[in-house]
């Protein structure tokens, strides 16, 4: 199988997941059951729990459980677009091409649809079909607990409201995205590991260093295309982060300076991946087709 | 010790364990930690912790693990009051008698400060210092998470926004309370009960039932107190509730019959709690002090 089939195919379990699990509840409010379905199944490249499943699949973790923990990553990375794109925060309309959920629904509507997606990642990791170890649970809830929190994703989203319109250097600039985005990328992968075999745990530091270097690219190639794309491909307005006055690696390296950094940390993430003495191919193919995307 | 000071010997405990848990962590962003720890440490009566903490020593369970799990249960309360303050949902500037937490800091800040207190509570509950077995953790998050989550607590509040201005039947009105109050309620008391020992687990279903009738009659209590007492003792705006068109029990019963009410749910918990072979004063008690309250 090619990569491009076996990512779209793996998309695919993704989001038949990711249905299910919605198409399973029954809450007492339908209007918040549609906002949330709204956000979560608009769509998206789904890399969190790609990571996971791929990783997880790697280390010898059962497939049921890896789609159920990538459920849990996709809800809180959802959680966070939704609040992320409120009027008090970035103000942002549009969102893969759509309506982002409080322009769809309302505010109040858009604040109640992520805290549900929030607290429906940690009810996904307590479910009692998991075949996990209660150990193993612990540890995965332990792990994207600390992602997504005040000393992780919400922290870095903290930073990056103070960072705008103001000169960061670049250093500033990666602690900004090491806790805005780079602490769920390295969860989604550390969490494959977690789920996966003894053996694998050897393994875990390498694992981390992967996803810390792609996590970091990742948001690299995010500047550039905000500069090199079009709306049509981005689904986002184009320009849209340099217009909001916040600080970028284009703006701070320049267009030619952050493809070439881009290009030192997919080295750097691959040689990590080098080290580890298992069949690595999904996730060095999934790092090449993710830091040459167009969009 | 009279009730009294038991009680306020409980909730200067739980003060400090909250206190000790936002003064050990060390985020990024240090206004995200103001923020948190303005809408935390801002007072309050503490009941899901209180129930947490006496529903499981009654049961047998450790103390330490208790105060932990239930400063868990008052992250989750406080997210919820911080997120409904928010403009774009109750739109409340007065909290426990101080500016809420958009006010003092900013919107986007609150936002941030909800979210954060959100996962923290998954963290705590996480920690690898519980003495709690990897089981007991477990379904500890699961019963925290599912009462929070859309079949919960966010699914009551996004009931109670399509309820606001019309006109809702008693058992609407309940539906609305038992999952936008209630559910937190019964979970603080069910958590205290999966944190004791094995016998206790036989009085799950009368722990639930004692829970269920408090959660109730606490709110009836409320909506009495939003006509009955003044500003200066609720902390907030008296007849804020009315005012804002608000399905109240004394809008439905008028205050007479709002009062036969809560003292019926008063009589149909101490019922539930009288079938425990257990001794069980101090939730006894504890109901009585927070049905009897004037703030």
């Amino acid at each position: 199988m090619s990569i491009d089939s076996y990512l779209a195919a793996a998309q695919a379990r993704i989001n038949q997941q990711l249905t299910a699990i919605l198409e399973q509840r029954h809450g007492p409010s339908m209007r918040l059951h549609a906002a949330m379905k709204h956000a979560l199944l608009l769509g998206g490249k789904r890399v969190r729990p790609f990571l996971t499943l791929a990783t997880g699949k790697i280390c010898g973790a059962d497939e049921d459980d890896l789609l159920q923990v990538a459920a849990a990553l996709e809800c809180i990375h959802t959680f966070s677009l939704v609040h992320d794109d409120l009027p008090a925060m970035d103000d942002d309309a549009l969102r893969r091409g759509q309506p982002t959920c409080h322009v769809e629904f309302d505010e109040a509507t858009a604040i109640l649809a992520g805290d549900a997606l929030h607290t429906l990642a940690f009810e996904l990791l307590s479910d009692e079909h998991l075949k996990l170890s209660p150990n193993q649970i612990v540890q995965v809830t332990r792990t994207l607990a600390l992602a997504t929190g005040d000393r992780g994703m919400c922290g870095g989203q903290a930073l990056d409201l103070v960072a705008t319109g103001h000169d960061l250097t670049e250093h500033d600039l990666q602690q900004v995205h090491n806790y805005k985005t780079g602490a769920l990328i390295r969860a989604a992968v550390n969490i494959g590991v977690i789920c996966g075999n003894d053996d694998a745990q050897n393994w875990a530091a390498d694992f981390d260093e992967f996803a810390a270097h792609l996590g970091l690219a990742f948001q690299v190639q995010d500047d550039i295309l905000d500069v090199t794309a079009t709306t049509a491909t981005l689904g986002k307005p184009q320009g849209s982060d340099i217009e909001a006055n916040k600080a970028t690696y284009v703006r701070l390296l320049g267009l030619d300076g952050a493809q070439q950094r881009l290009e030192q940390l997919h080295h750097k993430a691959l040689h990590a991946l080098a080290r580890i003495p298992y069949n690595t191919d999904t996730l060095e193919a999934f790092a090449e087709v993710l830091l040459t995307r167009k969009h």
